[in-house]
């Protein structure tokens, strides 16, 4: 008994540490946010100078959060198997970072951070004048230093392991290259399939004149409807959406507006609102220790694809939906029927773009950066030869032709962000918020019909309860065996794909 | 020479320090300012702690700034008048803070912090249930606290000094005294003149039907018209208005709204946007340090009412606007004549409450406010008797019984907060905006012709060249001598006063 308290305290005193941290970090994710959402344009470099300082304030507590050698003692306690599962996620997640972070010296993180922050105008230059050379001596160095990276932080088969584990824990190289092969296996002849059906789907009939201030209040409407929570969150406008989560009380998702298609919109607010409600339902009485931290990328993303696509394009929402939009904007919509709408926003149209991508294509627009990172880190590829190596596979997986590099090689700016295994957490989301929603619909009675309703509780009830909750007590591998019954795999979306697209496409 | 090159190299490294902690400071800026006007509702609790920490971490830096002994080494040099003007500045105005910070020892700075927090909570209750004595033990011990914090820090003449200095340092309790008395015995039967005047305004006729929607954007347009740069600030909407200079480049304005009356809006937009050009005019150069810093509250003050009152409520001032405001709103305002505009918006009627004070009776508030704030320094009035005697002044400045202690000794919140010492900043304010104006006047050619062709970029210029861009460089009593040539005295004021309000009321 004595033991167990002594435990808990020591317990206690990292997390005061880790919790001060997190505080400090959600101040660092204001800064984000305000900077994307509201700061003043010339403000650009101050607010860069007082991040950079709290981000050095930030590294330096965290680097310092063993200096008493607590973090160590309770490494010991947790190897020996003596913490309980809470206890077990507070030290081996925070133990884990730590391990990472101070096995990367300073001079790694300066160079790196040195060489992203030039390569990311550089690309921009790059992408703007269509040239693919600028940018090459950038993504040289920057591959060297991640392949560096790995190789300093370790990794046991592949050094592409070490880091795809940053954003998606516990995922190997090997597990990634099963599922997506899986998915493309199937993907590629059903893109073809459905390019060859003779349904034809037009998506100018979605256009129209709507107001920004309509579209903001209708916007608002929906992401309330399906339970993001404006009492403890927001929504405002950035280029680029984004949802920051502060704390559990303090979310802010952003979308973006075009005048004429509020589809537009309506897309990137419910997607953002699903990865808001998740950070909303994390338990807010662990706020500041994994316990309330989001398991994954990939999880995160299957959260926002979840609402975005499973619930958000289907038959059932826009039931209930349609009446809603209609009366706000009378044209186009009352000469459309809820069917030609249900089609026209599933239209399957395989493109040269990521961000603009359908939800089978997508996948991918991913397999093929995936199949590319891990060859970069390898070091099995020429990097002079990106550009040839990405316009083949696209033809060969979409059967176009990259007209240039600016719409093909360039087009993202993650390598020069330093991102590398990033991207598979797109794909995976999918698998993961169609392996989620097959045991969801099951468990959920009669859901279909709820959600025409436009009654969503059970579902966010549903996801809080089995995911969001959790933080990262399970491993995203553990949890989805908790609640699936099995590991993840592309089964699930494959089913999901088929039955809806097979019917929207008349294809088999 | 090279003692010189020494020298500075040690002002470097206190500067490298300061910078820091301001950097730090202006991000806490960002925390308030993101939640009075941004911040969801329920993550209150959790941005009280995210703020707690970081102003630990700034008040452990603060207090560390002399861990290896520069700042006292400089402090020498700065005795033996070793420095030059601008390093002066920066030590002597880093040693005052420091000197003041080391000698209220952590025990009382959080005595205060905790009876002042409850005290907020208990004096709304107290306010709304017309309580007087269930604050008074509250405010008790306040004022026994900043009693002795006034004895902690030191004073030479007035326990009273040491809290006025804070706010408007360099002056005395009775430099204060003997100005403000100056005022008072102009303005108690000036303003009892004015009420036996047998011109009559009627406020009501500017009231109308404004959509919020087109005042922010009129409001906007005045802002910018008169100097507020868009590019390095912003305007937002909040329950009591305010301006956070977070940087020269990064300006927060906030106003507020009234359906039916536009101008409450416009009074407190250019009120902020007068504060809101003083922190954009501060150097940008020497961010960070006192030499970027405002001078003091009451300098503050006097750049607000300068635009707010001497050129906001000008004759010629609505000359340029009015033809704008009636194209935007026809009605009321194309009944109405300006002469009837410009008389309206200089309404003198004396009321209860500060805030709602008119430009004369306002500093009669003040007076008020200062000469019992002394006293319950001194500890010369029992302080349950305070509404009492504060009813009785009332009746002594203003002709006006007082009601309800809610409508009068429990209106303002400062008390509660621990703000002793503040007040008098308001009138000094008004003061220093007629001494500079009537300089101003004197030296911008033709003023009133630009005024009123909307010409305000002299104004602008003559205001950052004269006063904003010297920080801290000189005090605020030096900066008046050099740019009115004499001491700040009430009698610019007074003469303002009564020139333009003897036209208005046809008084003598």
């Amino acid at each position: 008994m004595k033991f167990i308290l002594y435990m808990n305290k020591k317990v206690e005193k990292l997390k005061e540490r880790i919790v001060e941290i997190s505080h400090l970090a959600s101040i660092s994710g204001l800064l984000s946010w305000d900077q994307e959402v509201m700061m003043p344009r010339k403000a650009i470099d101050a607010r860069a100078a007082s991040a950079a300082h709290l981000a050095g304030i930030i590294h330096k507590k965290f680097i310092d959060i063993d200096f008493d050698g607590a973090l160590t003692n309770l490494k010991k306690q947790l190897d020996k198997g003596k913490l309980d599962d809470k206890e077990r996620a507070i030290v081996a997640e925070t133990w884990k970072e730590f391990e990472r972070e101070i096995k990367l010296p300073e001079s790694f993180v300066r160079e790196l951070a040195e060489i992203t922050s030039k390569a990311q105008s550089v690309w921009a230059e790059a992408r703007e004048k269509n040239n693919f050379l600028l940018f090459l001596p950038y993504l040289s160095e920057i591959v060297k230093l991640k392949r560096k990276e790995a190789k300093l932080v370790g990794y046991k088969n592949h050094p592409y392991d070490a880091l795809i584990d940053v954003y998606e824990p516990g995922m190997t190289t090997d597990d990634a290259a099963k599922i997506l092969n899986d998915l493309k296996d199937f993907l590629i002849p059903f893109v073809k399939k459905i390019s060859l059906s003779k349904q034809k789907i037009n998506s100018k009939i979605l256009e129209g004149n709507f107001p920004i201030e309509k579209q903001i209040k209708f916007n608002k409407f929906i992401a309330g409807k399906i339970g993001f929570d404006f009492e403890t969150g927001r929504i405002d406008e950035s280029v680029h959406p984004f949802t920051m989560g502060l704390h559990p009380y303090d979310t802010r998702l952003t979308t973006r507006y075009k005048k004429n298609n509020i589809f537009y919109s309506i897309g990137s607010t419910v997607h953002e609102a699903g990865h808001g409600i998740y950070e909303q339902g994390l338990p807010v009485e662990h706020f500041g220790t994994p316990l309330s931290e989001s398991i994954s990328l990939g999880a995160h993303e299957s959260q926002s694809r979840l609402w975005e696509n499973n619930i958000g394009k289907s038959r059932e929402f826009w039931k209930y939906f349609y009446p809603k939009i209609k009366k706000e904007f009378p044209l186009p919509f009352n000469k459309i029927s809820l069917d030609e709408l249900y089609k026209t926003i599933n239209k399957i149209s395989p493109s040269l773009i990521r961000t603009e991508a359908d939800e089978i294509s997508y996948n991918l627009h991913i397999i093929l950066r995936f199949e590319i990172e891990k060859e970069m880190i390898e070091g099995s590829i020429d990097l002079k030869d990106l550009p040839q190596i990405w316009n083949f596979k696209v033809k060969e997986y979409f059967g176009i032709k990259v007209p240039s590099d600016s719409l093909g090689v360039l087009q993202d700016v993650h390598w020069s962000c330093g991102l590398i295994g990033y991207f598979p957490t797109y794909a995976i989301g999918n698998l993961y918020a169609a392996q989620f929603y097959s045991v969801m619909e099951k468990q959920i009675k009669d859901i279909k019909n709820k959600i025409s309703k436009g009654d969503f509780l059970e579902i966010k009830n549903w996801l809080n309860k089995n995911i969001h909750t959790h933080g990262k007590l399970y491993s995203a591998g553990d949890l989805v065996k908790k609640v699936t019954g099995e590991p993840l795999n592309s089964d699930y979306f494959i089913k999901y794909i088929e039955n809806k697209y097979k019917e929207i496409y008349r294809v088999n």
